[in-house]
């Protein structure tokens, strides 16, 4: 089959990942088959109140992925659009777990294609025993003592 | 580069298309980078009250898509993760307008999940411009005498 | 105040109004105050299936507007923007109960848009106490041979 | 502990159950600890298209909830608030999946309190994993010699 | 009737009631005859920004049900699960006003059947009068002076 | 045409508008026939974290409106239904872009009615080229200094 385009597709799949959770973790997975490299692209949000420091989720999910040819980890600031042209990737991967999400990626989504008509946001639906599950969450659970093992990664 | 992958990616993108709109074929253009071929797979469905014969619906398309490469036309009757399998097609590719799209398409890729773990739903959200049109507004229209040629390829 | 604008504003509500419920009226009477004339527009839809002869329902919407000197009866085939032309309006009156009819309207108003641009809808929420108000829970309702006075005029 | 409320909490889970899915018995197997007695009512509708005939259905059930001593199987056609009242039942119980469900199920509710304002509806989220499966789609899969063993009881 | 069953049922209506709504007041009404207790638990949540300082709204609720037999007012820190299990609730009562409402609801009942599967949420949908009445609403309305009797108790 | 109205339609489009979008400009635009004044109305917001200072924007907006005859700027602290009362407008003009502004105007529109049964809020769709476009996300594009003139006005 002589047809296949020969551009590496790259996606960015963006996010805080304080922490990172079975959920992204499952994205990631079902989307790698899709694309020839994915970036796990680390926002440096100096207004969010983090829990755990950016240094060590880096070491962490540098960690994580040491193994996985494919996915590369890496931070940044400023827009993510702005990363994505940096890096070459066309394609901003992003997981929708309900209605509230649906309308906050959309408008991401709408807002980047003006601002940057090159980038294409990619959805994959959260597997529903997965739908519940938010960093915010297990932040949350975390506060209260709670074992969270079975929500990240 | 030498990490891409082997195996072609190969979509389909089931629908009646009776008939197809500017919104179907936004989302073919745009995804068409993301694959190596996407099979345009007109459903058979012998209850759908349906306007263009099958056969008519089928030669448009493939004059439509004679000079893009990387589209096929097919039909098929059954379950649309059967065709997959059939064609070797790892990835379903849908767009979403709305939220009751959005809560079909996910209901939809969660049995499909169950029935076919292997195939991947992949979804592009619509562009605002074309998020009201659907075969079934167009249908209307025509039936009321209107033009439609800004609506459909 | 000499700067009122000079054309008439007329509006037009359009529906079934088999029965036309509270929900209805209550539309119908806040709204009044906004336009110099609502036309109370019957869409005769041959293909759905009717409770209340055409010839009936209109009689008995005559005869409840007989008294209001700023709202008329009129009964429609075809499509609503086409009607609208035709009577000057330029305003689609339409009430909104929950997100199933804020999707569809949404998508209609689009669609309206792009092939009457000179129709504007005119959108008002259904009070809580009728938003669960339908004719087709109505018709239902009788069926079973439930008492239906409080939800109908 | 004296102040237990002495009349039975007994509730109906009205359906077609056509078939009963691993949904509906997900719901009833949560519930059946909140009330004294639940009655699986299977509403006979005459006009909804029917896979299995009600004969079947209703000795299927029968046998299913033979050794659950605080559920019964029960038929009605007419309105389920009516039902109840014929059954000393308090309580509608109703499974919300999505969205969808829950506007039906809001406005079902909103008119059952107008017209039996004594029957409560007590709403229990489906489980994620049952979200998706529907007896539609159920009956849709065997249409197409699935195997659908893993969503019916 | 000998086969009601023997464990109480006892439900956990939590919030921050700051103020306690109508639309509070009318969940709890309706939900007493389902359950043999209702414990309401005033969370003490450090970060969020009060109005009435805790001990006056435990003061006031202590009042408002000191003569509902069956009701129960109790304030608690930490994950509301604990505090079910703390007191042998198996139930966790919820009014859902709207989408939102409904969406955070799920979210938070299945990571609650994650960390406490033995604890299930119970939902009765708000009254459509209620279903705009939020303590927030009422806080901002107090802030501008404004008359808030008719949507507190 | 003598049974136009007297009573001049006053309406008033509250915000923060820091900065006017082209989404707000569009909703203004087409509204303006509908009423015979509208009131850009500009909340002081203590609490709100704003971009431009007041007298700024106040500056902005009189000088983009100088020309349009039957459009005012004023700025209010205090409820939006109280500075309504005091200019003698009858209307709450508002553009809805999606779910989330649906049910956050239905919420704010059912208080309205009951702290102002007087005071109607009439809803336009936004259009969907405008339905992302924010003043949060302009100030959020601001901050990385990217170019916003094609979303204000």
């Amino acid at each position: 089959m002589n047809n296949k385009i020969d551009t590496p597709r790259i996606a960015v799949f963006a996010g805080s990942f304080d922490p990172m959770t079975v959920g992204h973790w499952n994205i990631l997975q079902r989307a790698l088959p899709l694309f020839d490299k994915i970036i796990v692209a680390v926002g440096i949000n100096t207004e969010k109140h983090c829990c755990q420091p950016l240094d060590e989720r880096m070491a962490h999910l540098n960690r994580l992925f040491s193994n996985t040819e494919r996915i590369e980890v890496a931070s940044y600031s400023g827009l993510t659009v702005d990363f994505c042209h940096e890096h070459g990737a066309r394609y901003l991967l992003r997981g929708v777990r309900n209605m509230a999400d649906f309308e906050y990626e959309r408008n991401i989504a709408d807002i980047n294609r003006t601002v940057a008509p090159d980038i294409e946001t990619v959805i994959l639906f959260a597997e529903p025993q997965y739908a519940a599950i938010s960093s915010t969450m297990v932040r949350e659970l975390m506060t209260f003592g709670k074992e969270v093992q079975d929500f990240i990664v």
